[in-house]
C-alpha cells in the first residue's frame, strides 16, 4: 500500500429513491435504517486502517453541509467539498482530483467511492481496495472496481472483463442497464461485473484522461460549476478511455436502490416482513414498515411498503417501488403535497 | 303530531370502528368526514320541524360533555346526561324516559334515536317518525322504526314483521345477526326489516315495560349508573315484549359500521378510490384514502383502507375491516402504539 492514499467519497443523491424517508435535505446516504449508523458514515468507517480521516474528501451538495459536519466530525473540513449545484459525476469526480493533487501531488493514488452502498463484506473490500491501489500506483491506469454479479439485475449498468492483467483485468467494454434476458446471458457468461461507481487512479493518470476526453474539467474546483455541463464520469470519460482495468471480487455490494431491494438488510419476522419503529401487524405477510413518524397499525396486507414520516406516508405495492419517481413526479405535478420535500436540490 | 314530542339520542360509542381517525375521545358521531357535519349534529338537524332543540335530550359518556356542548350549543345543557360509565343501551334508554317523564309528564311521547348513523333521505325519515309517534301515542305499543332490507346484510339484527296494525306492523320476533344463508333467506322472505336500534314510546308505555322486564332501571338518573348492570334494550326488554309495533319504511339508512361500509357515502373517483384529506394516487384501484394526519401517497395498490391522523397510521385490506377490532387488542396486548387513545372509554 502507498502511504500516500486517498479517498473521495462522492455524496450527492437527490431523496428520491427512499421518500418520505429521504428528502432532498436528507438523502440516502443520511439514513440510518440500515445497520444502525448512516450509510455515508458507514463509508467512512469501512476505510479505517486504510485511509486516514485527513486524507479521506468528500464532495457534497452545498444544501447538506451541515449535516455532513455533523454527521462526520472526524474529516476536516476543507476536505468537505460543497457544490453549488448539482453537475453528475464527471465534475464531482474531477473536483475531487484537483483537491486531491493539492494536497497529495501528482503522484498520490485516490479512490473515487460512494456514500449510500452498502458492503457486506469489509474485509474483502479493504483487500480489493489495496489491490486496486496498488494497481493504479505502479500503472498508468485507472482501475474500476467491478463486482461479480450474484442474480441477473436490471438496475445497474456492467462491466465487460476481458484478459487478465496482474492480479486484475482490462476493462473491455462498459454497457449500459441490460433488460433481464441480457442481465440473465451475462450471469451466465461468467463475463460481466456489475459497475458500482468505485475507481482507483493516480493523479497523473486521471488527469490526463480528463485532459483527452473532457477537457473543461481539469484542474475545477466548486467554484467553476455554473459554467459546467452535467455528465456523467463514465459517459464523459470511462466509456471511452482505454486504459481501464477493472476488479472483479465480491464484498457484499448493494446498491440498496430501491425500498424492496432494502428489505433483506433490515431482517423479517416469520411472515417475511421486514420491520423498523413502531408498527402492529395483523396478519400481513413479506411487507415493509418503516414508521419514523405516526406508528403503524396492518391488518391483512402482503406485499406492500409502508413508510411514515411526520410529512408523509408512503403506501406502495412491492413491485412497484422502482416505480417511485413517478409518484413524486405525480405529486409535484399535483401539488396536493408540499414540493419543498419532494424536490430535487 | 302531539305537540309533546321527545327525542332522546344515544351517543355512545367506543371510537373502535373508524380508528385511528375515531378514537375514545372522539367517536364515530363526532365525525365529518359523512356529509361535511358530524354524524351526531346529523342526528340532531334531521329533527328539525319534528322537535324542537329543548325537546332534544342526548345521553352520553361523561368523557365526552365538553365535545357535545361545542357540537350541539343549541340544545340545553340540562338535557345533557352524562353516564360517568358504559351500561349499554338499557340503562341510556331509562335514563332518558326518566328525563321526558320529568319534562313531560306520563303521557309525553319520545323517540329513542341513534347519534352515530346516516339517513339520506331525510323527508322520508320524518314521516316514519311522525307517524310512529301517533301511534306510540295513540296505543300502549312501543314503536321501533324497521328499515326495508336492501341487501344481504349480516352486520344488523332483523325484526320479523307480522300482521298489519293501522299504518305499522305487530313486531313479531327480534333475531340476531344472521349469517349469510339466512339473511339471504330474510331478503327473499319481504317478511323482515333490520333493526335500526330506534323506536317510539309514550313515557307511561315505557315505564311499565321497563316495571315488568327490567325494574331496577325505573327512574333511573346517571347516578345510579354504578350498581346497573351492562345490559342492552334489546336484550333487556325489547325482545321479550308482546306490545312493539314495527315500522318498515325506507329512508336511506346506513349505520355505517365500517371503512368499507363509509366508502359508498364519501364518493369515488373513476378508478373506485374513495378519498378524504391530501393524497396522490398512481394505479391505485378501490381504495379508501382519509388523511387527516400526514399526507398519504400511494403506488400501485388495490382495494385497501389508509388512514392517517397524527397518532396513528392504518393500513388494512378492505375485506378485513370488520376485524379491526382485533387489531385493536392485538396492539393494545403489545403495548406497540399507546393504549391512551385505542380503549374503550
Amino acid at each position: 500500500m502507498k502511504k500516500e492514499f486517498y479517498a473521495a467519497i462522492l455524496s450527492g443523491g437527490s431523496g428520491e429513491r427512499f421518500w418520505p424517508l429521504s428528502t432532498s435535505a436528507r438523502p440516502k446516504q443520511f439514513l440510518s435504517v440500515f445497520g444502525g449508523r448512516s450509510l455515508l458514515r458507514q463509508s467512512v468507517e469501512r476505510l479505517k486502517g486504510v485511509v486516514p480521516p485527513e486524507r479521506i474528501i468528500i464532495v457534497t451538495g452545498a444544501a447538506l453541509a451541515k449535516a455532513t459536519y455533523r454527521e462526520l466530525p472526524e474529516i476536516p473540513r476543507r476536505n468537505i467539498l460543497l457544490e453549488p449545484c448539482r453537475r453528475d459525476t464527471a465534475a464531482a469526480v474531477a473536483t475531487a482530483c484537483t483537491a486531491v493533487e493539492r494536497l497529495g501531488g501528482a503522484d498520490a493514488v485516490a479512490a473515487v467511492l460512494t456514500a449510500d452502498q452498502l458492503m457486506e463484506d469489509v474485509a474483502a473490500f479493504r483487500r480489493i481496495l489495496r489491490l486496486a491501489a496498488e494497481t493504479a500506483a505502479t500503472t498508468d491506469d485507472i482501475v474500476t472496481m467491478g463486482v461479480k454479479p450474484t442474480y441477473p439485475a436490471t438496475g445497474f449498468g456492467y462491466i465487460k472483463v476481458g484478459r487478465p492483467c496482474g492480479k486484475v483485468f482490462r476493462a473491455e467494454r462498459f454497457v449500459e442497464k441490460p433488460d433481464l434476458a441480457t442481465a440473465k446471458k451475462y450471469l451466465k457468461s461468467g463475463r460481466y461485473v456489475w459497475n458500482a461507481g468505485m475507481f482507483v487512479w493516480k493523479v497523473a493518470t486521471l488527469k490526463a484522461m480528463l485532459a483527452r476526453y473532457a477537457p473543461q474539467l481539469v484542474g475545477i474546483t466548486p467554484k467553476d460549476y455554473a459554467r459546467l455541463p452535467k455528465i456523467s464520469f463514465d459517459y464523459a470519460v470511462m466509456e471511452k478511455a482505454k486504459n481501464v482495468l477493472v476488479t472483479a471480487g465480491d464484498f457484499g455490494w448493494d446498491d440498496v436502490g430501491t425500498w424492496t431491494s432494502a428489505a433483506r438488510h433490515l431482517g423479517t419476522d416469520a411472515a417475511g416482513n421486514a420491520r423498523r419503529g413502531r408498527s402492529t401487524l395483523l396478519d400481513c405477510a413479506r411487507s415493509v414498515v418503516v414508521a419514523e413518524g405516526a406508528p403503524v397499525a396492518a391488518l391483512g396486507v402482503e406485499d406492500l411498503v409502508i413508510v411514515t414520516t411526520k410529512d408523509a406516508v408512503l403506501v406502495a405495492a412491492k413491485d412497484r417501488a422502482q416505480d417511485l419517481k413517478k409518484l413524486l413526479a405525480e405529486m409535484a405535478a399535483k401539488s396536493d403535497i408540499p414540493k419543498k420535500e419532494n424536490k430535487r436540490r
